[in-house]
């Protein structure tokens, strides 16, 4: 075997000087992503332009026996794309741009370096709707999207990442194509292929171009921020706005009154509406297709739910701004890192049967204050069965991480939850995927990477060993 | 190796009578499925009753290379179903039963040999809504319908049967069990290894319970016919419909001119609506939820209709009997069968790019008509890229399947289109799959297969050699 090192050379001269960045060249933010995993050492990173140059690399890695790390906008929050030391990190960043938009057939095929939201401003100019939004969007790009299964805030209407695709390309670790642009709806012409690829994190194969289903873009925004007292009447909350909203409910975000505190009370958003004795807050977003008609329609939910009782305190947005005040209670999360709210900590991404969602809370907040002295707040997309814990140790350096995890996806496995709902297993939850997933399943996952990278080289290391 | 008939002794003592038919009792219904491929001569007929006689069943078929065909409500229109000769067939017509209906995750656990109809009805008796529906409802089965990721009338709005499946448990060929009874909509702990089960046809695995995703009950339907002048127009409408309608609407069915005066003249199909000097009549439908609210929705969109001059002719439904005659001119097609309608006749089933199912019908009827002498009508769900075509060659016994196939697959993969949008591959389709599937992807089909299933035990012979 040749020393990988002169290996690059053939990739060097195909790649030219903007293709492969080495040594001192090397950018540093290709060496991690935000999982805030210490910088690796690749090789190189290879930034090709075509998918043309994709082949020529997996086949020339695959000949010389190079690890591959497929990159994106690198926002990943589990590591999934830290290259490894000695193999080469590949950054789509340079095969980027929108290659056809139709809006009769609704799809547009993008290259996969593309970020997101240049995509949803591209069919926004033709009256049409991407519905992936994800607070990376500027950052994240369409292959990182598709690889991860992107979910984010529209899931309960939309559904995940893999909803919005109906084709891709793909190239596999020996460098095969895979020209699976599909554009329709309906294909049942043999396996569908371009599953593998979605939600594995750049295991099995590096997608190069999409196409994307667009949907009409809405026609109206509508919002409440309603507070209740009790998990059950959350449940009834869901329940009346999915019958009366039905496929125009396009949000059912909850925040536990401990969240609530913290965003209000420390990170200084202003609250809409006072919690008084509620235990939660309900952000309800409707997207209609036309004010008169849907705005009736939001009105009646919320007559519904003061005439039956259900809410104790509520306010409905009467403007854009309004709404943007609403979700803001929502994305105050992202002050807790400054120390003058929370500080260091450390964050949960999970997934429940709805029905446990708050059992779950409760005794994971116990757990983590009687064992380990960790404060606790809940929120989360309660309509996808989604929620987000957020957990500290007052003054703890490091923060209690592993002891952390433990509990929280412990408690998890045994509720018939998942370790990850959105963001992936990558490296950093690797050791927990056991807890939702059978040893059986994980078998299965082996011979599934075995049959399309018997050699190990595609981002190795990551999901499972 | 032991010879195979001797082999079910195991079998035939673990699943008693009712659980492994043979010689005479074998049911000549399982020989074969609606594909009118004719019958097979299967060693057995296995039934069993539980996911642990499934398991005893794959592990001893596997020990004693006996290649295994499953088999739902035998509904399947391309052979997917059939046995092969001195296999068994494993009928899921037992393993019947709701376990679990979740009203607050909207979730249902079903066994897989459940009529499709027992689902829709469990359903509603909770105010809940199972969106999947087409004609064989009675007699189709869910495991099936999962197999083969069955369509039907409402893909527009909620999606092949692949997005209505949370969860599956499955059997792999060699007896390993795959616990993958997910009840959440996101969940990114590792591959979503289900999706491999979801339209391969019975060939990776058997699957044996399934978790549904339930939706809110529609409450009420609006439906209208328009008769258009051209296909451009037919866009327009499309467009509208998407526009003002948004995820309401629930079926875009489009029928050509020609099959309209098949429907209305000869089948003798009452006509709502007179088609004039039209090229296609449409079928527009509304799932709404308040008969008010969305009432004057739909009424708004005729409106539009009518002003911007795009409706030759329409009717819109008065009453649920409208509503049901409207389909019935869709539903015609069961009628062409009979001799005083077509009689003896060659359907296809394929998806095309929206944009180009018009310039498609032109091309395919002129060229079965000047190579063949066979007249065709065209039809289907416009709305998600899907053409029915109806060929036959007047008084020719046999009618010319094969050369009439070969003008209209070949037409499709010129244009970009699949020769299978929903009805899958099977035996029947197996010839054309390469106009839809490039060579690397129908090669990694056959790695994925030689993973799961080395040995090519089941359901051997289905859609690629």
């Amino acid at each position: 075997m040749v020393l990988a090192q002169d290996c690059l050379s053939e990739l060097r001269d195909l790649l030219g000087p903007l293709g492969c960045k080495e040594g001192a060249d090397l950018p540093s933010r290709n060496r991690t992503d935000w999982s805030f995993l210490p910088p690796a050492s690749p090789l190189a990173v290879l930034r090709p332009a075509t998918t043309g140059e994709v082949v020529h690399i997996m086949r020339h890695c695959h000949a010389n026996q190079i690890t591959v790390t497929p990159q994106g906008g690198l926002t990943g929050l589990c590591g999934g794309a830290r290259p490894t030391d000695g193999g080469v990190a590949l950054s789509l960043e340079r095969l980027t741009g929108i290659e056809d938009l139709d809006p009769v057939g609704m799809t547009m095929t993008v290259r996969a370096g593309t970020p997101l939201e240049t995509v949803q401003k591209a069919a926004a100019e033709v009256g049409l709707f991407f519905p992936l939004d994800l607070g990376a969007r500027g950052s994240c790009t369409i292959g990182g999207n598709l690889s991860t299964n992107a979910g984010g805030n529209r899931v309960i209407r939309y559904g995940m990442t893999r909803d919005l695709v109906l084709g891709i390309e793909a190239v596999l670790a020996d460098g095969t194509l895979l020209p699976m642009l599909n554009r329709m709806i309906k294909n049942n012409a043999g396996y569908d292929l371009k599953q593998l690829f979605l939600g594995s994190e750049g295991t099995l194969g590096v997608i190069t171009r999409v196409v994307l289903r667009l949907y009409p873009q809405p026609g109206c925004t509508s919002a409440a921020l309603c507070i209740v007292p009790d998990y059950e009447t959350v449940l009834s909350v869901l329940g009346a706005a999915r019958k009366r909203l039905g496929p125009l409910l396009s949000a059912f975000e909850v925040m536990w009154a401990d969240y609530w505190h913290q965003a209000t009370d420390r990170a200084g958003i202003r609250a809409p509406v006072a919690m008084g004795k509620g235990s939660h807050a309900i952000l309800i977003e409707m997207q209609g297709l036309d004010s008169e008609i849907d705005g009736t329609r939001f009105d009646s939910l919320l007559e519904h739910l003061l005439e039956e009782g259900l809410v104790l305190n509520g306010a409905v947005a009467q403007s854009l701004s309004d709404i943007t005040a609403f979700w803001a209670t929502r994305d105050a999360a992202a002050e807790f890192a400054n120390p003058a709210v929370i500080g260091p900590h450390i964050s949960f991404d999970v997934g429940l049967p709805v029905a446990r969602m708050d059992e779950f809370a409760r005794q994971a907040k116990a757990e983590l204050l009687d064992q380990l002295g960790c404060h606790s707040v809940f929120y989360g997309h309660v309509g996808d069965g989604n929620l987000h814990v957020v957990a500290w140790k007052p003054d703890a350096d490091p923060q209690p991480l592993d002891a952390a995890s433990g509990i929280v996806y412990r408690i998890v496995g045994e509720m018939d939850g998942t370790v990850s709902a959105e963001h992936g297993i990558g490296t950093l939850k690797k050791p927990y995927l056991p807890l939702s997933r059978s040893p059986s399943e994980i078998a299965l996952m082996r011979q599934v990477k075995q049959a399309l990278d018997p050699q190990g080289l595609l981002n190795p290391t990551k999901i499972f060993d």
